[in-house]
């Protein structure tokens, strides 16, 4: 056993020879980025190890990430790097290989809902039992419940866990109690006194990178708070397709990332809960959106043949499901509701975006398209809707991108190119000195190096004779900040690489939205809407993104960004039973168009990695 | 620590001060009787103690029990009986204070029944996902199952547990899936491959004494197995009100209670299993019968209120739960389904009873009476039922008779005694040397003595010059066996107190009859039948019942000893949903009759405390 310092945190480890620095930082909780997994592909786990010796040399593969002087400075690939066990290690984890406090688009458009809650609650007064007639415990509740309800009630369902609570419950307050129901036909739970105002419901959306859930009064609908996380199943994979893989290995690691998520949301609530002041004792629904990858695995589905073609969902849902299944913190038999997916890569959370953007009930024509590591497009109106699912890939997020990041303090957030001087303007997250350049800033600079006529249609840089423009053995690339040799700090650049890697993730989304529009014979001048949802939508430049034909050429007024669209759907469907049930009539209806067997895929994808002519 | 030896077991057992012996003894496994749950008041678990500094000296209550002689000998209870800690201690454990394995009343009438089970099997093909229309893995099932079933099917229910295995499942056998439904409308499971003829079920009635189980086939309804188990509570009380008590403490004792419980049921489970050759992850229904304290431990609920008037249940039932909820080593989708119970002391085992008796199918007036520590009585036909429960107490189990013991190795079942020489002859169970004598026993000596006109109907010895009949401090008392002196064996005898004990509990049984023909305005001679239920009936001599008034005056010819008719009534519901739904039915209209408020109880019950007249 060898002792691992983690540097700046001073934190310590205890190893054995043969682990690896990532796993022993994620056993310890030091978060360190691993969009690939762990595979050694994405070079994003880069740390600084001394002395050499305590650990392998490098592979074949960390040789690729670093140059010679790297290598030198003891620069290695934490999921690559194993300790030998022959003496302590201390390792520096440099602030782009955290994965740190990132900014979270938590809210969505806010929709005014009438509230029609699944649960409510009532207050009964149970009698004393009968000696002349010694009805059982609960039949005494069920009598005074029917009457309440003055005998518009079908069949009951009395669940073990709230039969376990009755005799005592109607013997505390003078037989008082307030019962809480699901849908007129599950008792929920079973307390002494009257609690009838404090009911409440959190709308949760699980996102492949953060977790945003927010607490709302069953009784008033008010929203009372809201709370964001980080996905924590990244330390196993930053994309689906890492999860999915790392998931399919064993039922057991499977389990993995669902415990992960589970204590996450456990964490969430009990966040909602404080902030609110109210007890988590009385929230009995959760309603849960979230890609279908997200869903399946917080429901611990077998996920395994959605890793592959043709990419089919386990089930469909939606799903109701006792808290106590999945061991949440919440009443044993408060109801967790998954919406229902669409299609494999079309997730409950491409229909909470149409829930809240109201698609399915407008005259006129609207395009969706929420922006994520996996992006959805829904075109349509109330006649029709057709869904697609583009794999652009983490592009948006930073990742495949040399100086890329996620939009977290210190990155790139929007960049302006002076025409003639070709001086840059860079604005970072936090006003904090640079450290890399996320999504946004990625869109920004190649429309503004577009514009400034730097690159070509296909992404290329034309000659030219400014500093800025530097040619190393890895190829072209446009400094956007310079670097501190003195400070050890790299300039950050743009290269061919880079904006190719960009081109290859919106052609993805154009294709997308090429196809359905073809699909519906519609062109981009029908278009009386379009809505951009997702967290890294609402930072995008929309000027930009048109630039780029990331999204279609229609004009600025018709472009609305919606932010967390799909938590707002949930909200939606966890005030309303109305909403809820047209989802469930949604998923089953709209028209899902795979584009990986579509004829015209190919043709469209390939003419969209160009940058469109106009501008 | 001390170290503590049973014997004649040797069994060792390291022990602290002020343990006492009956905890210890318990702990390592040594089944020491105690009828009061260690309360120091029923003396039956004796204990011969050395040396007598080990342990505390003798309570009062203690002294109560033993003679002068006995307690030097080191004679002592065990429950009171705490080691010292001074030194080791030797503890012999003699037969009388052990619980023995011994006779269980198993099988019960056999009725033929036509097979209609809840669970049923279908064998599906479930097609490979076609690309053109990814449909969901637990769609493309369903919509099979529905064509199966050419849409005779509601609302389905599809648990997470059966949705989790879905996926693998239809692509282990080329998509051929055998899927196993609850009332047509609940998935309990879905396996690969063909599996259609292997459909079991249990039924189980869990007795205060004993537990006995019987496994079915779902696809033929023949019996496969049968097995029995002593109830383990018995550690904690032998009769109901003393595990009641137990379970009143705090919800930790209540889990106590069903824990052993459900491990026994977990034990029959894997006996029948075993001896049947099949596999219990294909017995997907359990059907439970009991008085309700015990179906109320088995479900986990809150039995605390039964214990006190007006005695109500916590819940009437039916029950339908699933096998995971209470940790048994079923499928965990496996449906439990526990009979519902008539009134807070007139369970689900009387209800079964009715079943199996068919009382309320006959034209003809019956009359039912379970014997047992709670004894059940009913009366009726397809008319009207009405039922009532007599608190007889545990003395035809042999408690509170001095010499008293169960039906195990070594009791008195058979006693006669010759009329003019008073010589009496003995049987015994196993035809083991007797070592006491069990309730069949009492009842036929009682019987007897009045026969031969040793006794007065009052129950008390008339003068007579027999050496049978002793006198000594404690009172009056007839030697059915001579002691040994020199084996240090005490003769066998039965007390003016004893006699007094018996009339008690069957004035109990009969103030129950009594009172329900009066409530039916009927007599004896209008009973086309008497049915005796209950292991101990089994073993009654029904002269000897009649003789004591324990039964009706009718002739033999109409009397019936249905056994364990709990067992075959549970069997009845397993197999068939038309006795189940009956019973559903019957739980809500038999008449409840509440002996303890019946105005003529007292003057009924004082008049049933003689022998009868006639004889």
């Amino acid at each position: 056993m060898v002792t691992v310092i983690f540097e700046p945190d001073g934190r310590r480890a205890k190893a054995q020879a043969r682990e690896s620095l990532l796993s022993i930082a994620q056993r310890v909780g030091i978060s360190v980025r691993s969009e690939c997994g762990g595979k050694g592909t994405c070079g994003k786990c880069r740390l600084q190890v001394s002395p050499k010796s305590a650990v392998i040399p490098p592979t074949p593969s960390e040789q690729k990430h670093f140059t010679r002087e790297e290598v030198q400075m003891g620069y290695r690939l934490a999921c690559q790097t194993l300790v030998t066990g022959n003496s302590d290690v201390q390792v520096v984890v440099p602030p782009e290989s955290r994965i740190t406090k990132r900014r979270l688009q938590i809210e969505g458009i806010a929709n005014p809902v009438a509230l029609r809650p699944t649960v409510h609650s009532v207050l009964l007064s149970v009698p004393p039992v009968d000696p002349a007639h010694p009805v059982a415990d609960d039949e005494r509740l069920i009598e005074e419940l029917r009457k309440h309800h003055r005998g518009k009630m079908g069949s009951l369902t009395v669940p073990l866990f709230i039969q376990r609570k009755i005799p005592e419950m109607i013997r505390i307050a003078l037989g008082q109690v307030t019962v809480t129901l699901w849908n007129k036909r599950t008792i929920l739970d079973v307390t002494a006194g009257d609690s009838r105002d404090d009911l409440y419901g959190v709308a949760l959306d699980i996102g492949t990178s953060k977790l945003v859930a927010s607490l709302h009064s069953l009784v008033t609908g008010r929203s009372l708070a809201v709370a964001g996380l980080e996905n924590p199943q990244i330390r196993h994979g930053e994309d689906i397709m890492s999860r999915l893989s790392f998931a399919a290995a064993d039922p057991a690691s499977r389990a993995v990332l669902q415990n992960l998520v589970v204590d996450s949301v456990n964490l969430l609530l009990s966040r909602l809960a404080k902030e609110a002041s109210i007890s988590l004792e009385r929230v009995y629904e959760l309603v849960v959106v979230g890609n279908t990858v997200m869903t399946g695995l917080f429901l611990g589905l077998n996920t395994k043949y959605l890793g592959y073609g043709p990419f089919t969902a386990p089930a469909r849902g939606p799903f109701d499901v006792s808290s106590h299944t999945l061991n949440l913190s919440l009443p044993p038999q408060a109801n967790v509701h998954v919406l229902p997916c669409i299609a494999g890569y079309v997730g409950a959370d491409a229909l909470a975006d149409i829930l809240a953007t109201r698609l399915h009930r407008r005259r006129r024509i609207s395009l969706l398209i929420d922006i994520g590591t996996n992006s959805e497009v829904v075109l349509g109106n109330r006649d029709k809707l057709t869904a697609c699912s583009c794999a652009a890939g983490p592009a948006f997020e930073g990742a495949q991108i040399e100086h890329g990041m996620k939009a977290v303090t210190g990155a790139i957030e929007r960049v302006t190119i002076q025409p003639d001087s070709l001086e840059v303007k860079v604005e970072t997250v936090d006003n904090q000195p640079p450290i890399g350049i996320c999504g946004s800033g990625v869109v920004d600079t190649v429309a503004q190096l577009a514009e400034v006529g730097l690159i070509t249609p296909q992404g290329r840089f034309k000659e030219h004779s400014t500093p800025k423009l530097v040619h190393d053995q890895r190829g072209k690339r446009f400094v956007l900040v310079e670097g501190k040799p003195e400070k050890n700090q790299p300039a950050i650049t743009i290269s061919e690489q880079d904006i190719s890697q960009l081109l290859l993730a919106k052609a993805a989304i154009q294709t997308g939205y090429k196809l359905v529009l073809d699909h519906h014979q519609l062109s981009p001048t029908d278009l009386d809407k379009v809505y951009i949802a997702g967290a890294f939508g609402t930072y995008l430049n929309p000027a930009s993104a048109r630039r780029l034909g990331l999204i279609p050429p229609v004009p600025s007024n018709r472009v609305t960004f919606v932010g967390n669209a799909a938590l707002a759907g949930a909200r939606l469907a966890l005030l309303s039973r109305t909403h809820r049930s047209q989802a469930a009539r949604l998923a089953k209806t709209i028209h899902f168009l795979d584009l990986a067997r579509h004829p015209e895929f190919n043709r469209t994808y390939t003419s969209s990695l160009f940058l469109p002519k106009e501008g």
